[in-house]
């Protein structure tokens, strides 16, 4: 086990009617940002929940964070944050909302020259408005960790930042919140989960046997708790599993003291900028395809992964097996399957990488842009 | 799954040498209290490290803190706080002296008649002194929670209190400093862990397959682990396995939504204030009687911890395999092992709880005092 340091703040607060909670949730502010995205909100009635949560309260509203939240309208919401000396920003919605607030809580106070610095030159994160989340997406774990992942569309660029002063204060999780999801977005969600645990799991061996087993605990449930969500949608333990499996898919605790692999993510994020595939969809084309890339370091830890969650007892009947998983859900796992040539996404990827001066991604460091053209083509 | 809230704001600092970045981790304080025990710090250099780290500052010592932690020795304790303006207190050792310091944090400012009422009147903790841990031995998880359990030798009472307000601002973990233990408290740290889930878990079933998956995952790396420690004492790897574990086992994270039973501790700290025996001897005399008196209400969970951890098939064999692994670690389960009568420690405890108007210990509230007298019989 390598050293390591834990320490993640985030009140969670889950269950159904938890919304309702809100005002003992709050610290004392003046006034609060409500960021949310397209207005699914405002059909589900989560909005309703919300504003009645915040009765009385001096509101600002920032409504239109898209899918792949981008720069440019986050800094529509910085212009107007800082306009109206926002001290609190409440965002309601899935990563991607959650994910702009955290660009936005940073961007507000950031005395450098541009805060897209803080995504292209990791400039240091100094200060940031306080945040909060009500979850209605369970996916990127966004609600409980420091990440935040931001597409810029003029250059097709997403990059992202972290840093601990964008853990939400609190972050409220209703199941009841994701039971009117369509289909696409809860099979991503879950495919989004699947993947964050496998890029803290599946790499070298370093004898970390409990962190072994949260991670295949995770992912057992997610297999285990997947179909019924696509047969029982409306059933709220199922939808309360899924919650949390993606909650502790990515909020530091299941990887403390492991190596970390990532390249899956790198690659599939260049995916969605190039093409604007959703982002469990380039996750699910290019995991298999890495793993294969990659068999031989990572052996022991897919027979242990094929045995324990699937019951098979090679690394390739391993993979095998995830892709299967993956199709049964109905996420695809080729880039075909949405018209992408693989010969045009290798030399694409493989250009902006060496345009970086070449990279050095995954647990070893040693996938470079070569390596990840190499991944791309067989994708 | 039942409504939660989960807020475990402890810096958790993992790994060797890491006594070394007390500095960075300390607050703006005065004057630091540093409590230990009976003296093993000296003879392994925890000490010693401790004191290099805390070069230059301000230090008050109090020593003798003893295992099952005494009330009386604790005022003494908070007597020289009040008197040395003690505005941080730093814990060096293992459950019972994070224990005692936690009772000493919410002593010391308590404006109540007697800091007594904290443990017997539950008398509300509104102020702590911040405390901070450096662990030398994984068994209480008090490194990572709000817990205490204090007991008072002029009664032969064990009490216990709970606040946000104890959790240590940060807690230190060497697995190294456990390296040195003794095998008695080496085995005891194990039990007490085991059981820590146990209480968590063992339960009706609530539809919580995550949560039932890590359960079993600290179990499972316990058992697995629990020989290697005994045959190679020194092996940090299997050192930092088991303080991990420990830590997992008790701080609220694996029972999130959970029904939990904890009747098991409220009987064993019975027999440790009449009798003396460890906490974990307690525990482990407890423990497999208990599961047998409730066997229709816990079957289900029974059988799946037997099926998953044991590859057995019935609840029954799952307690004997439980029993079994005690043993097999050097545990003993009976109260004739240590020359207690189960018909005098019946009637004591009867009478004790009696004494406090009868009570409603478990996940259902339905062991009473005369259902505790029936389980110690056999026990």
């Amino acid at each position: 086990m390598e050293n390591f340091i834990f320490h993640n703040p985030v009140k969670l607060v889950f269950g159904k009617g938890c919304i309702a909670q809100i005002p003992e949730l709050l610290p004392s502010v003046q006034t609060i940002m409500l960021v949310y995205g397209g207005g699914s909100i405002k059909r589900n009635g989560v909005y309703d929940q919300v504003l009645a949560a915040l009765k009385g309260r001096n509101l600002v509203e920032f409504a239109g964070i898209e899918p792949n939240p981008r720069y440019e309208t986050s800094m529509k919401a910085v212009l107007l944050a800082r306009q109206r000396k926002v001290d609190f920003i409440l965002g309601v919605g899935g990563g991607s909302v959650l994910d702009a607030v955290k660009f936005i809580a940073a961007a507000v106070p950031f005395t450098g020259k541009d805060p897209w610095d803080i995504l292209a030159k990791g400039a240091e994160v100094k200060a940031a408005v306080p945040i909060g989340a009500v979850l209605t997406l369970p996916a990127t774990g966004s609600e409980m960790n420091t990440n935040s992942v931001i597409s810029r569309v003029e250059t097709s660029e997403k990059l992202h930042f972290s840093s601990p002063l964008v853990y939400p204060v609190f972050s409220i999780l209703d199941p009841e919140t994701s039971v009117s999801l369509p289909v696409r977005q809860t099979v991503n969600g879950i495919v989004d989960s699947f993947v964050h645990v496998m890029e803290q799991y599946m790499t070298k061996d370093l004898n970390t046997p409990l962190q072994d087993r949260y991670c295949e605990a995770i992912i057992s449930t997610l297999v285990e708790e997947s179909p019924k969500v696509l047969y029982t949608p409306s059933d709220y333990d199922v939808r309360a599993n899924i919650m949390w499996c993606a909650t502790n898919a990515l909020n530091g605790w299941c990887s403390c003291g492991c190596l970390q692999d990532w390249a899956t993510h790198m690659i599939g994020h260049e995916l969605t900028a190039f093409y604007g595939i959703d982002h469990a969809q380039s996750l699910a084309i290019v995991l298999p395809e890495l793993w294969r890339a990659k068999i031989d370091s990572k052996r022991q830890k897919l027979v242990q992964f094929g045995r324990r969650v699937f019951a098979v007892s090679s690394a390739e009947e391993a993979i095998f097996k995830t892709e299967e998983f993956f199709h049964s859900i109905g996420m695809k796992t080729k880039l075909s399957d949405y018209g992408i040539q693989p010969a045009d996404a290798s030399k694409k990827i493989y250009e902006r990488f060496m345009g970086r001066g070449d990279v050095a991604l995954g647990e070893g460091g040693d996938i470079n842009a070569a390596a990840a053209r190499d991944i791309l083509l067989r994708c």
